[in-house]
């Protein structure tokens, strides 16, 4: 159907419902989300993946969206590509069908997806009076928001960008009904590390500085990661980054091998590392993560958290601790 | 540096050598490819698992690449996209370098990425006067090319695309130095049945049509999957793709029971099974794939390929012969 403009700009300007409680589709798409189980986490976990699948760290080493230049950078059409993943990702975790003419059919109404990186979001002509859902992932600051807006032109900019896009307005962003205000985003840890400790990151680049060839280089880096992040958890995503290669798993469990004799323990999900992590006090990785720790023999009455290991009672290394050489443990794999 | 538009004019048009034998940086980069070990099934692989990436099938059910309307869909970011998710993986492939000002540094020799998957390739005008590795993947008629070129003004066509950029002329095709001139895509199972046997693909999708919810629904269709394409390596992309859901490979295991009375095996890569397939001259599925195979007892004196599984003797069902409930077969798992 073709419309006449000024019967268009009209409709655009028909004054919305006076608070987003009146436009029931609105709130019919919020209710359906909030009753959606876990939804927070799950949430979390479609940015999480979308980013880390944009950034493809096993066969780039990337783990920071916001790199602009050099080997590291992520090109424009990677994150107007994000934008997409992100819609399938949410789709396919929601099971969310198809609109027509917008990307989601929720609870039979027609909602647009909407992702920014930044802090603003482009609405096209097209989603002009629907209901979008707004999303907005920070990894760097490791939040993420959902909300519903319905994009009159009372709640988005005048100006268009280049794309003829037109950006939410302050008056709009008042109006945006949250789903999720302030998500924690799943941890990026490398690109933490790099915010709080970068010469931890450095040390783990440059620790195959000696090395051609991918796989001996893997293992090197590898090894310095658990060596630069002792007691946290180290996900599987950032195995296979800092390994870039195919079996960055395995370079971390061949890593148990190499920190032996500096007193190191990779934890991983078999047992019996979980019944370690929990008796000193330590995150327990679930398949595909792993914790390590630095262990020194600790006598009776020592007040620190124990485990015992082929007979010997081990407690995390602290500096002024003995050194020692780790215990050999024997579990299935990984 | 900014040039005077007469002289960056004159620079372009600056007669090329007269073949491609006397480009000594072409030659170089055409030597080290030609050096790299199993290139034509590794090129195949990059283009495999871009497209595939690309599709996403796990999540959305997709197979085609060209599908332009409707809910399997490729948008045009996707493709865009894909092009730099084929640089992404050709470069982790081969261990490429980063050039400057070109992507990839291949023998100290700078060397722009190209790809397409439409007929020809669109060449920036900061690409003009280096070499181009040019790629082009088909996955309907399931082949691919790779060569270099030049890409000065006399290969180019003048006319600029709605981008700014150039295409290849057919003079410039001529020049094009093949590393690979036709090699075979992978094949993608469920593009080729639907060119083949369309009847086949709808009888797959349409087998969840009774179930909502996507466990139920994916272990239809997969057990469908099994019914339609006996005898032939359904590889791990279709079986996720075909399932829709996170354990694809969970559900072609369980297609064992549920085919079992129908006289289905699902042939996997453990033992017993890989003797089972060249017992019965079937293709041995590696980790991730399966063959599916409708069985019948054969008699002593039955000419056919047989195998003994739990004492009895079994061949290829073919039309004619007596239905059977297939052997249970123990392995380890897979």
């Amino acid at each position: 159907m073709v419309q006449e403009p000024s019967l268009f700009d009209v409709e655009l300007t028909l004054p919305p419902p006076s608070s987003s409680q009146e436009d029931a589709e609105l709130e019919a798409v919020y209710a359906w989300f909030l009753a959606q189980k876990n939804l927070t986490e799950r949430f979390g976990q479609v940015f999480r993946k979308s980013i880390d699948e944009v950034l493809d760290g096993q066969r780039t080493g990337r783990y920071d969206l916001y790199i602009l230049e050099g080997e590291g950078r992520v090109e424009k059409t990677e994150k107007t590509y994000l934008g997409t993943k992100v819609e399938i990702v949410a789709r396919a975790e929601f099971d969310l069908g198809f609109g027509d003419p917008m990307d989601y059919l929720i609870d039979d109404i027609n909602v647009d997806a909407k992702f920014t990186m930044g802090t603003n979001w482009a609405i096209p002509k097209e989603a002009l009076g629907h209901i979008c859902l707004l999303m907005q992932a920070n990894d760097r600051e490791a939040y993420f928001r959902v909300g519903l807006l319905r994009t009159t032109m009372d709640t988005l900019n005048l100006g268009l960008n280049g794309d003829g896009k037109r950006t939410v307005s302050a008056a709009g962003r008042s109006k945006i009904r949250w789903i999720i205000h302030e998500g924690q985003l799943p941890k990026n840890l490398l690109l933490a590390l790099k915010k709080e400790s970068p010469e931890k990151l450095d040390a783990i680049w440059r620790a195959s500085d000696d090395y051609r060839g991918s796989g001996n280089g893997g293992q090197a880096r590898i090894n310095e990661l658990f060596r630069q992040t002792p007691e946290v958890l180290v996900d599987r995503t950032t195995v296979v980054t800092v390994a870039m290669q195919h079996d960055g798993l395995k370079r971390a469990r061949d890593a148990r091998d190499d920190l032996r004799s500096d007193g190191y323990i990779i934890i991983g999900h078999l047992k019996p590392y979980p019944q370690i992590a929990r008796d000193l006090g330590l995150p327990v990785p679930p398949k595909g993560s792993f914790v390590s720790a630095k262990l020194t023999a600790v006598q009776d009455g020592d007040g620190r958290r124990s485990t015992i290991i082929n007979g010997v009672k081990y407690g995390l290394w602290r500096v002024g601790d003995q050194p020692v050489e780790a215990p050999l443990i024997t579990s299935a794999s990984g």
